[in-house]
């Protein structure tokens, strides 16, 4: 387990050549939060980054760089990539954590390789399979409140799942969901494609029979949760397998960014036909002033990336197409993940939860 | 096949007592349908049809009764209930159909139930596994195109899927974008977490293999499509398993939903700081204006509801919560089915395509 050093700031390893347009973002990012005074060290080449830096030619701030000469492409295969390039800015971050020289990671490169590079470097918390993505999802009635979102996971880490995965997810969000949005005791679901039991895969099926046979005092079940249900505070932690959880994400990133375009397009062929300048700009005015405050609730990024929840310490992944306040807000969220003991509290949730995973392991 | 009786008008049943508000939604939607001169029959228990009929005091304008005394439940198990009772207003439907007495039918009820009735009094069309649900996505720059529309199958007939029905939903989908549609060589994609080949799982690979190594002169295959690519023209026809079809349209439907929600929030909150009653009424009314132009765009019961590719005969399926409207133009779209042939042309596509279908039953 990762321990913080005591009598030392949080510090953070920021991956500064992961996102699709490395390391600027990073650069940035780390330049921002250098300025906030939290304590951070950019991974990657250091004659680049040196450069970059003396480019802005600004107050590095006790800036620290760490040296890792390469970087893993966005197509590499994952696991491959991580054996191949120990040396890469990636692999180099996470050896920083695994040797407590940090006490967060954060990275906007390639998300298989990061959880590779983690489970290699810094392993499993004790008793689980698979670590699995987090993210939150904004709710439609309480954009205002932080802590009313909706968690799914797996959304990503692993596209095929058994039962003990699934029942593992659901100890593993709720003590997210605990820590990370004070939800006392966060109401579970597995998501499925109709709210009655008979519904769904064998998959989900057998998470549901297991976790509604063998209640928890740490969370409670409430059955299924259909997809649509996912903006609404119908339950707190929504478990899937990593390929249904990854299209969902997804799903849901393309409808919220086609809305405003539709909206707009449609106010257009509004104000074409009362042609009411003055009006119409007021409108269009408000409208913006809107659509931008709902973005930014909306946007995932701006509640700092995605927590890899389940391995031995504190992992953050950004979106490739990231940016610095993306980049910024990650951190900041991977510091707070370490300062709240994520990592220990999962240990302990999935420490209270054995006989439950013992029952689903014997489920496919 | 289903053969339109020569020198008669096309007639579409109605099943009176599918939706969650029988029958009141079908009694509407029947007598717009009637006054609009389209020939139709409404399914159902008589008594009550009847009496329905007369409190409404309206015009019957020729609308027929077909009595069917007894209805199947919205959770009933599909294959059961069907069979349990062959005198459900659902089957009776299916069998009007069946006996060439119509050239359609509507039904808002449980649509495993309507699968499995159309399976066993239709049959699929020949070279066929399993019929799939179709289902329409908007693009956010096309909103005003009737035509510009990504067609997603299977949208949940089938949880569980092989190559084969990948590669069929495939053909049978091309068939329903060039029909419905009118596009004449529809760009076909396999739904998938990437764009890269290696991406997906065991079931969108062996589908992307054999789609990509073996080019149909019907349909351009192009590879995998991102979930968010959904709503913009990056295919005609994305096929998946209905397990994920399933998922993604119920997600989509929340998102779509939550959006405006979130929209009006962020706009009373940009509201009270800015308190210009006489501007705001005029902003309050031009984006409820613009709202409703986009739900009108969105909403998949404005579009008639979603066909049932693939069985021998005109099905479309409404949602359960669907209103007078909604069925009203799923019947004029199950008309349509029937007066375009899309039946036949799935036949023939099927036909078309029996090599490639060889080659796919070999895989998992």
């Amino acid at each position: 387990m990762v321990v913080m050093s005591e009598g030392r700031r949080l510090k953070v390893a920021l991956d500064a050549f992961g996102s699709d347009r490395r390391p600027d973002p990073e650069v940035e990012a780390a330049l921002l939060a250098a300025k906030d005074g939290l304590a951070l060290e950019l991974v990657g080449d250091r004659a680049v980054l040196d450069a970059k830096l003396a480019e802005r030619g600004s107050d590095r701030a006790g800036l620290e760089i760490v040296h890792a000469p390469s970087q893993i492409s966005m197509d590499a295969s994952a696991a491959r990539a991580v054996r191949a390039q120990p040396d890469a800015s990636l692999c180099v971050a996470v050896d920083r954590l695994a040797a407590r020289e940090v006490d967060a990671v954060v990275s906007a490169g390639n998300s298989g390789a990061l959880l590779a590079a983690a489970l290699l470097r810094l392993g499993r918390c004790v008793g689980l399979d698979r670590p699995a993505i987090a993210t939150s999802l904004p709710r439609a009635d309480q954009l205002d409140d932080p802590a009313g979102r909706t968690v799914l996971l797996d959304a990503g880490a692993n596209v095929e799942c058994k039962v003990l995965n699934l029942v593992q997810f659901a100890v593993v969000g709720a003590a997210y969901s605990r820590i990370e949005y004070g939800v006392a005791r966060p109401r579970v679901a597995v998501l499925a494609n109709g709210r009655e039991s008979v519904k769904g895969t064998a998959l989900t099926r057998g998470a549901h029979g297991i976790l509604s046979g063998h209640p928890s005092d740490s969370f409670e079940f409430v059955g299924y949760v259909e997809p649509n249900e996912l903006f609404s505070a119908r339950c707190d932690v929504a478990v899937t397998d990593g390929w249904t959880g990854n299209v969902a994400l997804k799903l849901a990133e393309g409808a919220m960014a086609a809305w405003p375009r539709m909206l707009r397009a449609a106010l257009a062929e509004i104000g074409s036909k009362a042609p009411d300048t003055e009006g119409e700009a007021a409108i269009a005015a408000a409208i913006d002033a809107g659509l931008q405050l709902v973005a930014r609730h909306l946007d995932p990024e701006a509640h700092g990336g995605a927590p890899l929840l389940g391995v031995d310490g504190a992992v953050m992944i950004c979106h490739g197409a990231a940016g610095p306040r993306a980049i910024l807000n990650a951190v900041i969220a991977a510091r707070r993940f370490a300062e709240r003991g994520l990592t220990e509290a999962i240990g302990d949730a999935l420490e209270d939860h054995t006989e439950l995973f013992e029952l689903a392991r014997k489920l496919p």
